[in-house]
């Protein structure tokens, strides 16, 4: 049986304030755990189901019911599994190949759906502005489908971070160079504004190239999601380099 | 007051079953109902808040409470306005352009994330295998942003509609032909398949080619979501037509 302390201290890691408070979150689901395992981050506790038992095999598992599972998930469907793990160490942020920038990403679905496409696309680094989603948050987990695991997040003051890059930073707007007719540079920085404000002013001011993705619709549409866009923005930026693959 | 009769409608209206039997759905949100006023669907009946009364203007509009808009919204947060539209009439498909088929699309925000991009990329009609998510569920309106008043969404057994095109079929695939190599045809049809399962065995059988986006991470990563891999072969095909205008 779980004891009442433990499921209190699961509980209160739906909330950011205490993820930062122990260092710690919660991941749910069979897949993202075990990405998480198979990975560098710390265990701290594994609960599993007895019909999830075979598929996490890790010597800290703890079997309980699914009734007790149901009271420590936060997903309205548990899925066998819910294991609390360490925060992992931020690595430092290199600029040897691409890396992207959200600038007050506020949707976790959003979130997570950027970490899987960088996970995808070979981008090693994120780094989010301060008030941009919690990469912890479990509805961002949970739209990662694991690949958090690979993903170095960081969050950073903008200005300050774009400042000394040494690379060049281009950002999506509606309104920029097209996507389609740009060559660009080997590395960079790719930078993406929030969901309705886009990206702000103070990052504006460090950004060297405007890029957009062209419309074909009629022009009544507002705008693509920023993980659509994202996706597309990263293919051409991939694509570019196997079409030019000695450009520097 | 909204007369009781009036609300066991509009809940109903939350069950395909029911929207399919009144031939009715609820839109929700200003934003939603301001586009789909614009459009050709027809009124049922429109619920406006006070405070969005400015925002919506329109003759049939009675004015509600914000605890009486609580009562009928499926929103967590209501915004201002739901109306019931009729369904529109479904319009021929035509294979003038490019058109998007999905097999067996689950999630409602997938399903509206790629009415949203076809909305973006011109594409006019989207054909949906019965097994799709319904494209009035609330949460897919949600998803389109209004996008769902400019796209002919219907509902077709695809081995039947594929069998008398007239146009390549390609298929969305893990291992196929990459699209950055890929030179399209100028009119087609992409066929995305099953968030878990991919393509059906009938749809494959009528699929002329295979492609695919290609990975650039380490290769532990699953697959790309259904909505950000449309989005790049969506992008593909239309820059495609950007760099090569005159082909047929």
């Amino acid at each position: 049986m779980v004891v009442k302390s433990q499921i209190k201290l699961i509980k209160s890691l739906r909330q950011k304030k205490y993820r930062i408070q122990h260092r710690m979150f919660v991941a749910e689901g069979i897949k993202t755990v075990q990405e998480l395992l198979r990975s560098n981050f710390g265990v701290y506790k594994i609960y599993v189901t007895d019909s999830a038992q075979l598929k996490i095999k890790h010597h800290q598992g703890e079997l309980i019911s699914e009734s007790e599972l149901n009271v420590m998930s936060s997903l309205k469907n548990p899925n066998g599994v819910l294991a609390v793990f360490y925060f992992p160490e931020a690595k430092p942020v290199d600029f040897t190949d691409w890396l992207v920038v959200l600038d007050g990403i506020n949707d976790p679905g959003n979130l997570g759906t950027i970490i899987r496409l960088c996970d995808w696309f070979g981008i090693r680094h994120l780094v989010c502005s301060p008030n941009t989603v919690d990469c912890f948050n479990p509805k961002v987990l949970q739209a990662t489908m694991g690949s958090i695991s690979r993903i170095n997040v960081v969050y950073r003051e903008l200005p300050d971070f774009l400042s000394n890059v040494g690379v060049p930073i281009y950002g999506a707007y509606m309104q920029g160079e097209t996507i389609y007719k740009k060559e660009v540079s080997k590395t960079g920085i790719l930078v993406m504004g929030n969901e309705a404000n886009g990206i702000s002013k103070e990052v504006e001011a460090l950004i060297n190239e405007k890029i957009s993705i062209p419309q074909f619709g009629k022009e009544t549409t507002e705008s693509l999601n920023v993980a659509t866009a994202t996706a597309i923005l990263l293919s051409e930026i991939r694509r570019d380099r196997i079409a030019n693959p000695t450009r520097t």
